[in-house]
């Protein structure tokens, strides 16, 4: 079967072919409210323009005003079989040999902005962000520089996806600058802690999903029905600040060494998407208690990188690559874990993989691993070497599917550390 | 100055007399949608029916709506100036001698429902919930428990507020039944983890503070106005299953073990209701960093207890009494430190105290304390004895502040034990 193509140009390299239709919430920068859009080559399809002039009337989400909307809730809250509708709709309207829309010229003036037109705003409203810690490999790096090789994993990690509760007040859009925290540490020559501006700032190379619908209070996710519950995909940029962070965790876990940010990418790739390029997951042993257990366990291939540049770079410097399908639990796992208790998950919560590292020294997701704890310095192309980030550093994640002769992309999510106050 | 005094007949040991005039969003029973009212004795005042009666012309609250609505948001949005308008109004119109509500009869049957007549919602959207970890004699007896006596408080412990983000989704009003968690655990004689209902089911006693207005993300808010931004107080009770918490809780913190439910009281007591019982907070030693320190640190005087009944008791059996001034933190040192690295706090975030137990006995907040890891059992009046809590089993928390011929009383926060599915 041939490739579906777009009467839209789109570059074989580009992270938006008609395959992928990722949704966000764009506002022009001519004027207007926010509204539901879907990336298209280098262009935003205007859906609310789309379900005005009628060109969505065959599916049950028209006419119900959920793309004139801030945020994806309402459009998410009409569930699965109305967004395969949606999608298939967009699918076929923007399609090569499809005249409605690539022959009305007026239309097209009126729902297709030009990436470079639109301010592009947080995509859902989210109400819960929960964050896992699904990379063996990350996990042992991290355990192995504090604990010692011989206690790197914790007893409880093979057993279950370990996860917490991060802060949902304080994520934001991509391209959104970050103010470096200043907060209390204790540096180990120190006798007492100290207040001031962290010193060991980083990122963490994750990626999220979103939740579409949800489920009641007291009512697990079977592991079977639980990506039936997603929405789509999104990068994520969790700052950490280590030297807060190894402070303060004990015996709580993570706080303001991770509430000050957490960035996330504007386009919710929808796991339909992502069909193409699921893969098997990782083996497990020992095998985990049956509600974790997955008839066809699988991940995605997801190639992943991370861009660090200054005012003095030329150039971005890619510091790491990695891939999706490193990771140990797969998102059904873990969706089915969260709920076991009976937590309820709804429509907007965003939950994220944690720091996706490999095996190899490059595939490895933050500063803390890259650089050993700060012992192994990277250098850049200007010749400056970074053991942590600089202020002035803007770090850009971005991450596609391979497919062949197109790229199902999620765009980047990006940011510049600004000084502390 | 002679006791305020309200026409509506409160009883000296209610705990709404006109001293407190605490908000909640009810639902008449007999039909209408949720709206903002307060406690007066056993009655709910409609701030809505009011406003329409024009009885709140005088404030600049009149006529926005504000109060038709079903969470407290749009009110605690207006800032404390605001507040504090309509509170002395509503104190006005209460009072003995004034006739403008007294001597209006069709005015009183509009606006006043016993408070059998009305059903009681969560006052606000949750944005984000956060739980410290405030209590020195708390953490020490965990601490004491889990690591041995010597290693009882964590370094970090006396030098900042511990605290970790919650979940907000699993949050319920009083009342609401309480299922029993399955879990993942691990228990200490079984080679590998098992899956089944959580054994060790317990309580927290806690309070919680409101966010009414919030800070802008990057912006700490400074300790001396910590208070300014607090609409008030509730009882909390953090419901825990211990075993699920203390096979997942390394290194992340409390994630299944805590978030299938949390409970809130329904009646927010406003900080200006509690202005009579601040009393200086505890000495800290070492004194802590500048960011931390207050003028004059304080804390609040409040009575709490914990009472348990079941189908075979005949009466409901207290089992613990503490008090809100046992915290070594205070809240404003806590709000200084949530923020201090940018994180903001939106209206209607909760914030609360982490379990509050005392130096004796009794005055322990939690069974894990109370029967000492449950080799101290609790015995029952029906005969019964508690290690953890049982199907079944209810359990209500109630606090007060004993006034000179009144009490400022925060009602219950109660939920009832159901089985695991």
């Amino acid at each position: 079967m041939a490739l579906a193509r777009s009467f839209i140009d789109v570059e074989p390299e580009s992270h938006f072919p008609i395959q992928n239709l990722p949704y966000g919430v764009f506002r022009p920068r001519q004027g207007g409210s926010p509204r539901i859009g879907v990336a298209i080559g280098s262009y935003v399809l205007d859906l609310a323009a789309l379900d005005d002039a009628g060109l969505l009337a065959d599916t049950s989400a028209s006419g119900k005003g959920v793309f004139a909307k801030p945020s994806l809730q309402a459009f998410m809250a009409l569930g699965r079989p109305v967004w395969n509708e949606v999608r298939a709709a967009i699918s076929r309207l923007l399609d090569a040999d499809e005249p409605a829309l690539r022959d009305n010229e007026g239309l097209r003036r009126a729902a297709l902005y030009r990436q470079s037109e639109v301010e592009l705003l947080l995509p859902v409203e989210i109400g819960d962000y929960t964050d896992f810690y699904a990379s063996k490999a990350h996990a042992t790096n991290v355990g192995t520089m504090f604990r010692g090789k011989e206690n790197a994993l914790m007893p409880n990690w093979l057993h279950l996806p370990v996860g917490y509760h991060g802060r949902s007040s304080s994520i934001v859009i991509s391209g959104t600058d970050i103010r470096r925290p200043n907060g209390q540490m204790k540096p180990p020559d120190a006798a007492a802690p100290i207040y001031g501006p962290c010193r060991q700032l980083d990122f963490e190379l994750e990626m999220g999903w979103v939740i579409g619908t949800g489920n009641e209070r007291g009512m697990p996710i079977p592991i079977e029905e639980a990506e039936d519950h997603i929405f789509g995909l999104v990068l994520v940029n969790d700052w950490s600040a280590r030297d807060i962070q190894s402070w303060e965790y004990q015996p709580l876990g993570p706080f303001l060494g991770k509430n000050f940010a957490t960035s996330v990418s504007p386009w919710v790739v929808p796991l339909e998407a992502l069909a193409a390029f699921r893969v098997p997951a990782p083996e497990q042993e020992p095998k985990p208690l049956p509600y974790l257990c997955q008839q066809r366990p699988c991940t995605y291939d997801i190639h992943l990188e991370v861009c660090l540049q200054n005012a003095s770079s030329e150039r971005p410097d890619r510091i790491a690559a990695s891939n999706y399908n490193h990771l140990y639990w797969t998102i059904a796992q873990q969706i089915a874990h969260h709920t076991v208790g009976g937590c309820n998950l709804r429509p907007g919560d965003l939950l994220a993989s944690g720091t996706i590292s490999g095996d190899t020294k490059e595939s490895r997701g933050c500063m803390l691993e890259l650089t050993w704890r700060g012992t192994e310095p990277i250098r850049l192309s200007s010749g400056e070497e970074r053991v942590w980030l600089s202020d002035g550093d803007c770090l850009a994640l971005t991450g596609w599917c391979q497919g062949n002769g197109y790229r199902i992309g999620f765009g980047e999510v990006s940011g510049r550390i600004l000084p502390a106050y």
